[in-house]
């Protein structure tokens, strides 16, 4: 699908915050898609559709999540992780993206999972880093994409959870295992 | 058994620094029972054998965690949690202790896990705020523990947590676990 269909798809499913959200994370996921060597068109389609769930009903939502068979436990723990795997679930049913490489970057694009994709690694990052954000510490992982992507992801996601732990609210354990993951295969140090 | 006998068997086991630090977790502990309404003697006990394994070699604890059908993911975390579960097995065997909610709350005072018991809550606790301890944010729980113990463990289990990210560290599953059950089930707020 071309960028102009998607973002007309997209742009009647947010609002206008959200859609401006979205172009930021556009923009960022082609220039990192284009730095660190993953399909940009990918990225580029990943990116517009990544929160086309956002303002659906919770209702609507979670009788996605039982009726599809996806994971109940997330039933458990915040709503804001919903529309991921929704919003992958809608995207295919909705716009007809069939790309599983794409479905999943939108699928995993807020709670992680382990051994991410690139293109997953790239979405998830996006989000957290166009230039629309501003929330303390997002200048430092910023920075850390201009150099290494997997500092930056594992950054942003200790900066996610620690955010969480925080406001004393419970952590999907995806996100936990996650962050372990990265630690435990970073070539960082 | 009788306090001394406990003693004695302990002290055999541990350095002089690490034995100073068993008495601290004792009086701790036996002070939390009274204020919670735990069982003293079960408090005593487990407090003074909680870091029994402590000194032995890793390839002793790894082949004791193989060996008994302990969880083998153990392997691939921090070496500091194997003393745990490899303790509660050694003072069964070695002390004769049998009582299961004693060796429970050897097995998790340093994981932790969801469901803890009132005791294994006092041992785990016990151990991060005896007067030995001192590190930032120590007092802040030590001063928790005198009003709410769920909100002292929770603090004391973020900050375990915390602490282990900041050095990009793993994390046991099991401390994540510990951590969003104690969110879930906190009467706090």
């Amino acid at each position: 699908m071309e960028r102009e269909a998607a973002l007309k798809l997209v742009k009647e499913q947010l609002t206008e915050h959200r859609y401006q959200h979205t172009l930021g994370v556009m923009e960022t996921a082609i220039s990192l898609a284009n730095q660190y060597g993953a399909d940009v068109k990918k990225a580029e389609l990943a990116a517009i559709f990544h929160d086309y769930a956002k303002f659906r009903p919770k209702e609507e939502m979670k009788e996605i999540i039982v009726s599809q068979g996806f994971p109940t436990d997330l039933l458990d723990y915040n709503s804001e992780l919903w529309h991921a795997p929704v919003g992958a679930y809608l995207v295919e049913k909705e716009a007809g993206i069939t790309d599983s490489d794409v479905l999943d970057a939108i699928r995993f694009h807020t709670s992680g999972r382990p051994g991410m994709t690139l293109l997953e690694k790239i979405i998830y990052l996006a989000d957290y880093i166009e230039p629309g954000r501003h929330f303390p510490g997002v200048d430092e992982v910023r920075d850390m994409a201009k150099e290494n992507l997997d500092r930056a992801l594992l950054k942003a996601v200790q900066n996610t959870i620690l955010f969480l732990m925080k406001k004393n609210q419970t952590v999907y354990p995806d996100s936990f295992y996650t962050y372990n993951d990265l630690v435990k295969n970073r070539g960082i140090d």
